[in-house]
């Protein structure tokens, strides 16, 4: 905490840190930092900020700039030297951590027919949404799951998981999420390569959603107790339906039109414990009002067309393009069309503001709820 | 308490009461009951038994027996004059209580078209299960509900809720489903008519389908802190074909085949605090081992035929017949088709027992785990 | 259900029913009794009751009429015939299930020096609350707990007991609480000897308050998770403390003065699943307000004297007397000193209310809150 | 992300990312950076580490060098002009967040007769140990309490709070301990100075302890909901005597003596959401084993002397030094009297851990539990 200065943070408020440096302080200042400490009120105010203000960025990446690129990784690795063939968002406020927004990960991988991953867990949650191609599939603790565009796939905390793309299937890109970040940032993160590299199927192929996605009805004696959904697997043909219905018999939020978040059919929570997903419709013509909330979003659009003013700036996006907004910020989001509806799938680390007590948020109350553009 | 003799249940095991009458003993018993009190070891045994025998007794009611009977009291009675235009089960043992098993009612409902029953709210936690028509509906605190065969609705403890069947609609039958007589025995049974003698539809119709019926989804901001479901209706189709996709990843269970618990979508816990059900599949030429539990049960044939051993006792179903399984009796099913399968919705006291701390269940040991048949 | 009327119950109120009886219908009635059925809007309105109507009568037991009558059980019967040497109280409304109030049992036991009830374990929860003598003990799956005067101690549903007193102890009475009636009546009661008639101590004498009895903390590594308190025993003088300390910053209940329950340290709820417990202190001059509950409560005062006033009905007490209030009768307390408290020890079912949805309170309206006295 | 080398974390392990730059590789990373994406087998093996690596260093504070200084800040700045009169803890290894340990910030704070500091509240959940003074209390919400020395109080997220030192009183050093480097690095850190800089005292002082340190017992009809522990306040003479209670009945555990947490008597969990605590006591002579657990341990010496070998380093700690455990470090204690007990405050983030499914812990399994001590 070696510095010219001591006290670039004071403010003019009663009840915060206004101490101005005299050479005496500096000296007491000099003898603390030699005991291993400091003076509070010389950092008071930094460390103890009105609101958040967020390190991250607003960002959006056109999967149309990317793809080509994501391909091209075919060629120049493979899974084996690899681990995974991911490209990743590199937020600049961020890049010390590799995070695409907060602390969370996020990336696109990419699988050609026949290959498959190597075995292995984590402390971090992890959760992929299929982007394309035919044939990928995820083996979660034995259970295997084939996926399909727009399927939304767990690989929680603490379970063995793979990926791949069957030999008869076609090249697949899908989006990977992670909690990478925070797990290093709590410093609790573990890997472990699976000991055989593979892992055995030990369940009929799909039995994730043959147990579990039957709404209001439960396999009797079998008692869950695992802290993640034992639903892996969220298809997108049931989940645009439950939106459309939704969509006759609600009028919606504010802020999100017609959302459903991912659940944990035996809690009703979020579907692992540090990270939480939802899937949004905007109807036609729909424009939301701006919010801001705690917590970092993670969004791929999964159909149709739009933009999301975050912060004041407008990013325009469509089918595939991913985009971020970061804690706190302002955000409302519009589809560009008058008659298609607009989808976006999110990931966020709600369930960790709940679970420590820190979610909030608040409507932007000017200008009937809709920011200016800034840029 | 008077009675000529104090010693009847005298038992000659070390730890169990074993006080023979005296004169003197007697003369003291007569001097504790005028202080109205008595001497425990002259009911313990009697009040304290080794296990669980229940009043009720094992019944079987066929639906061709009834159907006649149900439908002539349409001619006999208005709902106006009769309340609810119900048959009920009279189980023997519980008549005292007008209990089919335990402490859980249930009777046929009949009601043509144009008919609607006044709207009320009680303690009684409640549930319809449709068995025949066309055009019944239920309104429960605003949400009103079309049905149709094999659907099961919820109308739980304190909910106002009236039923009745569409102008253009057919004679409908239900089966009834309430505790009743538990909360009289509680002491805990409140009743009101509605002011209005009917309620308002405050609601889309099967508004609660649309929001809560997505398997591993929910409307976001809905935050749901009732005791009960949300998901108040479970349509047969979707229970049907669950049932059908987890018998092919489960072997189901050797006591009860494939037996799916009805859940409320928020907990992953029973639909009501007070009332549990179910649906169960017997595969074809499937044929169950015999368990005993503690609770009461209500069955429904809903499709198929078969039989039943209770207690040593076999009863023959098949579609729309009810029987009852007493508490503490073992009871194992069979398919009578190799064919086709066989269907069993069933209510229960499971939840109370498990709030309780009281749910037990035991297989039965010997001869394969089937039953001798004694009639 | 055989009655030569079926129209017994009619009432003239809309929405419920009123249906005379007709030559016609009583032949109907008559053939749904053959078919183990009948038509509900014979009964509807007697098990449907607009409110609970308590078939337990208020009581009180004086200690002083039956204290002697107690102690002659001593010479009486030994444990060893008796199992154990209790004198149970016995409401005349409730003698068919040997209850004290409700599903509530409750009774005297007297046990002389080094005297010794065989081990055993029953679905029934217990408790017991210690009236005088030196010496007595409990083991509960192998904790002994040494119990001295108006000390509460419980044995819950499962674990294995035995009550005694030591060699050098003097003869004790204590009074028993137990749900005995309500698990005969929810069919789900069983009964163990110990197959040695006797336990092992297997912890420290008292392990149970020294691990259990420090607020705001508790063992670290100790992962409680039976479904009653790990602490077994509540002794009086931090009760009594307690209630002290509160009456110096709280101004009570309108209806119970200064009352604290005793809780599960580890979640705030009740002591056992089907049994909750308190303590309650009635400051100098105090006179609380009538209120009723659903739930059936059996006092006994632990400290002073005074009176209650339960449905009208005066019923003076003081030390060592035990008194019952029905469920949904209105009640009121008063101390009858101006310079001494009075504490009411109370046991209830409050938690099988609370679990099941069932609890409701209702002050009494009228008369600035006091009940008119009716005897 | 802009490197001259990208292969820097190559590991040769099946299953880890092993590519070694190439010129079109790195072309290709050049690309990929200007499209705001970086290739994840370029950082895999840094973000995702075999197992966690701590920033933070251990360390020992010791009070005797540190005491002068912090009386000496009571010459130097008032509360008002520094907010909070406070000398805190500068890991080396986390200067950046301003960090004792992990995000856990700790400093001493110091207050003469008469001084109050303003009322404030925050997200970052806060505590206080008292370590020297009479007078000194703390305002929590309108709860005022007196605090003597080694008694520990909560301030929880979001809670009105200012401290201050009675008129009558003595010159007061507290340590605090708070979150707020978390609750920056989830960008959810609010801060509001109260509108009048000072609160109301609304309630009796100590009524926390009054109504919610009696052990088994609570305030009827006060429904705690918040998140944090009603008792706000844990006494020091209380908590020794729960320790010694404890030793008598207890082996206690091999890693950490006799340890008990503080707990929220309505749940048994910890105090506050994001923040636990403890104190343990080592018995003469005792000398503990090593293990390591996620989470961070900020360590204050409460009674006695001895040592703790914190991954191979030995720190030898006396009455009020302060000390830290970093993340996944093996660590170890020792009482350095064979006669007296020595006795250890602690504060950690285990429930954020726990929280988020990331607790582990392991023993250290060689040398018989003892870390080599390697200076
Ligand atoms: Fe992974
Ligand atoms: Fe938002
Ligand atoms: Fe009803
Ligand atoms: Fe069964
Ligand atoms: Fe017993
Ligand atoms: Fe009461
Ligand atoms: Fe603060
Ligand atoms: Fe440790």
């Amino acid at each position: 905490m070696s510095s010219s200065r001591h006290d670039q943070y004071r403010e003019e408020v009663l009840g915060r840190a206004n101490v101005a440096d005299t050479p005496e302080l500096v000296a007491y200042y000099e003898r603390l930092e030699s005991l291993g400490t400091a003076a509070l009120w010389t950092v008071a105010n930094k460390i103890e900020p009105w609101e958040p203000v967020p390190s991250s960025v607003p960002m959006l990446w056109r999967y149309d700039d990317l793809r080509e690129d994501v391909l091209k990784a075919l060629d120049l690795v493979t899974p084996e030297q690899a681990g995974r063939r991911v490209i990743y968002f590199d937020n600049p406020g961020r890049s010390d951590v590799s995070a695409a927004v907060g602390w969370l990960y996020s990336g696109l991988q990419v699988m050609g027919p026949g290959e498959v991953a190597s075995s292995h867990r984590h402390s971090a949650s992890a959760l992929r949404f299929i982007m394309e191609g035919q044939g990928a599939f995820t083996n979660v603790d034995g259970h295997k799951m084939t996926l399909g565009a727009n399927d939304f796939v767990l690989t929680p905390n603490g379970t063995w998981h793979e990926h791949g793309v069957a030999e008869d299937g076609t090249t697949c890109i899908w989006q990977d999420g992670l909690d990478i970040p925070l797990m290093n940032a709590l410093e609790a993160n573990f890997y472990e390569v699976h000991p055989d590299l593979s892992q055995a199927i030990s369940y009929p192929v799909d039995d994730s959603t043959a147990k579990w996605a039957s709404a209001g009805l439960k396999p009797a004696g079998e008692n869950w107790s695992k802290p993640y959904s034992p639903l892996l697997k969220y298809e997108w043909a049931p989940t645009y339906e439950a939106l459309s219905k939704l969509a006759k018999v609600s009028d919606g939020s504010a802020f999100d039109g017609i959302l459903m978040d991912y659940i944990n059919p035996q809690t009703g929570g979020p579907v692992m414990q540090t990270i939480g997903a939802s899937m949004q419709m905007l109807r036609p013509g729909e424009k939301t009002k701006a919010h801001r909330q705690t917590g970092n979003f993670v969004y791929q659009c999964a159909k149709g067309s739009g933009h999301s003013i975050i912060n004041g700036q407008r990013f325009d996006w469509k089918e595939r393009d991913v985009f971020v907004v970061p804690a706190w910020l302002y955000h409302e989001h519009a589809n560009a069309s008058d008659s298609e509806d607009a989808c976006l799938f999110a990931f966020h680390d709600l369930p960790v503001m709940r679970a420590l007590g820190l979610y909030r948020e608040e409507a932007f109350a000017e200008n009937g709820g809709h920011q200016p553009i800034l840029s």
